[in-house]
């Protein structure tokens, strides 16, 4: 297998990007990653791209990159895996590479939550990630999906809500330095626990919120590293992982197989352990979901997330920052973009340039847990080549 | 790169199987693939799975396939390209073989064209394959989309209707021969002709019908072919290319550049050129589209493709058989399992077990063209190793 360096990242603000489709998010991203690569970069360079996208909002998602992003001449497919999209698409660019099949790859991810086609509607959405035969009507979309295992993860742990607050007040804090986060207030945990409840544990401000926005990665051969940068990021793991589509068939709500099969999976392949991890971007889609990640991550011992965040450990500063940017809670969620977004903060965190610089990071990792609760996947990162 | 061998192929029925849903059809397709190996095969030897799908109809791609089809603990991406997504999703599949990612890969197309979800109308679809800002509201769905190029390739070539009806003849008549094929009746060119019009020139019978159904190959790495079979098919190259999205920006509409792009690709990685090819599954989603393929994969030349259906050239026993199973006109085309059924038809083909079988066939091609006439992708496949 052949090393790869990802040597370029951008993405547009997150937010409610009512004045902007996919065909002006994709370019800025795009541009943007373009701009930022240290020594040049020519799109013409690119090879082959890989379109991390939920929902084809604007129309046919792999011909709107080729035509509106000047990317004519290179195959470009789609790559969807409900929120875990992002880091499924980096995976797969990664793959390429890896592989030898190109030297030069872009992942793109991009998704309008907030703006879906005049005649769907969010509910129909929904339904997709999730089964919609069975679990879909019955209310399983994802707070009370998510609630689901959030309730029995603080009944089996000893946990409480204050915990789950304490994620919330961090990531709005992260949030607040960095200019392309949704939500950029300071909140309280009193705040938290006093919002209205949306699916019980979770209040309003356990939940992250729905976004539009695009993000964008440049992936090369090791050969070629040298040429863009003097500062590459290694890609040295990313592993994806499946469990059961529907909640009737899990067997422990208190952990999220999916997460667990695909850290396996990006750990072996990096020749790292969790204890090797300095800085963390990892789905906090909503705040409970964020320590049982701790947990399925191999980052503190099972039940111990509450510690693990009570303590500090998780903060900048701590033992192992997580979510720096904001998180999906403060910075929002664009699924497809999502994971790409995860991989352009540590890709600056490793770099020394984030704005919530951890100091010291050498590695780091990104996590999605997508649908419901189906599909995992973790990207393994580090300025060292390994 | 490893040499990459296809070792089983399986399907469901094409039709309108309203009885039936992606839980059912998955694990049809695919237990059929697996049955259908030679020398055995345990679903537990699946190390990674692509799964083509354009609409995910009854919930979460890829979750459904881990759930409803034992395939819990390996990877499972979805792959889509709008009406290429079969052959791309086939691509993904031997690049991950070919770069030395997994030994074992499936690779599952399906779809539910006639029954989307309820709540979501076959408009809203066909809005999410092209452009759904500019050309969708003006019409160009897809029998209007492809007409455009049918027109200008008739107007240009001295070609006419009768042509295109000999496509839907001969695609027709090799349906007949296949069980799994959606429409099993002759129809004569008079009838063709005198069809009610659906997008001049297109009469009823120039279309192919909408589907459902499954299809899924299994690959193997070179090293695994002959504990599998002693008669494997090898995927000797996949190409895929885009096009623009606008039908504006086309500066000829007698050819679908992205159909090029791929096939240059694929023959290239091949070590093949168009006359090696003895026997083919090309898109024929409407019958001009299948005359504008053969120009376009190097089966004739330039405005040579009436006289190649003419002189019986692609007819089972002419000089290059295309569309052996009935092709999309007659077997059916639920988009994400097309390009993968093709594939099983031509490995049947090249093992000398199909149902219009072509005497001493070596080489075979399978070739998708979607969207927006904007993706285009190219499988080529071989008994022999090369």
């Amino acid at each position: 297998m052949r090393r790869v360096a990802m040597v370029g990242a951008g993405m547009t603000q997150f937010g409610e990007l009512f004045h902007l489709g996919m065909k002006d998010m994709l370019p800025m991203a795009i541009s943007e990653a373009i701009d930022s690569v240290d020594k040049g970069f020519e799109r013409t360079d690119i090879q082959a791209v890989w379109f991390g996208n939920l929902i084809p909002s604007d129309g046919f998602s792999t011909g709107i990159v080729a035509d509106y992003c000047g990317l004519m001449d290179v195959p470009i497919s789609r790559v969807e895996n409900a929120c875990a999209t992002g880091n499924d698409a980096v995976r797969h660019g990664f793959m390429a590479i890896a592989g030898g099949h190109y030297d030069v790859v872009l992942v793109v991810g991009a998704d309008k939550v907030r703006e879906t086609p005049s005649s769907t509607t969010f509910w129909e959405w929904a339904a997709l990630t999730r089964d919609s035969a069975w679990d879909f009507p019955l209310g399983l979309i994802a707070p009370s999906n998510f609630a689901l295992h959030a309730n029995r993860w603080l009944y089996e742990s000893g946990n409480t809500r204050e915990h789950l607050a304490m994620v919330a007040v961090k990531n709005h804090h992260n949030g607040v330095s960095n200019p392309k986060a949704q939500l950029r207030n300071e909140i309280t945990i009193e705040q938290v626990l006093n919002a209205p409840i949306i699916a019980d544990p979770f209040g309003l401000y356990d939940c992250c919120p729905q976004s539009d926005g695009a993000a964008a990665v440049l992936l090369v051969a090791e050969h070629l590293a040298d040429k863009y940068t003097d500062k590459p990021v290694w890609v040295r793991g990313a592993g994806l992982g499946l469990d059961r589509v529907m909640h009737a068939q899990k067997t422990d709500l208190t952990t999220f197989p999916a997460t667990v099969k695909a850290a396996k999976t990006a750990y072996a392949q990096a020749g790292l352990t969790a204890k090797d991890i300095h800085v963390a971007e990892v789905h906090d889609c909503f705040t409970g979901v964020e320590l049982i990640d701790y947990e399925d991550l191999g980052f503190c011992e099972k039940f111990g997330a509450g510690k693990m965040i009570e303590s500090g450990a998780a903060s900048i500063g701590g033992r192992l920052p997580t979510n720096p940017s904001g998180g999906l809670k403060a910075k929002g969620h664009p699924p497809g973009a999502t994971g790409v977004a995860q991989c352009l903060e540590i890709y600056q965190q490793l770099r020394g340039e984030a704005h919530n610089q951890v100091e010291g990071a050498v590695n780091g990792l990104t996590h999605n847990i997508g649908g419901p609760t189906a599909a995992g996947a973790v990207v393994v990162l580090s300025s060292q080549k390994g």
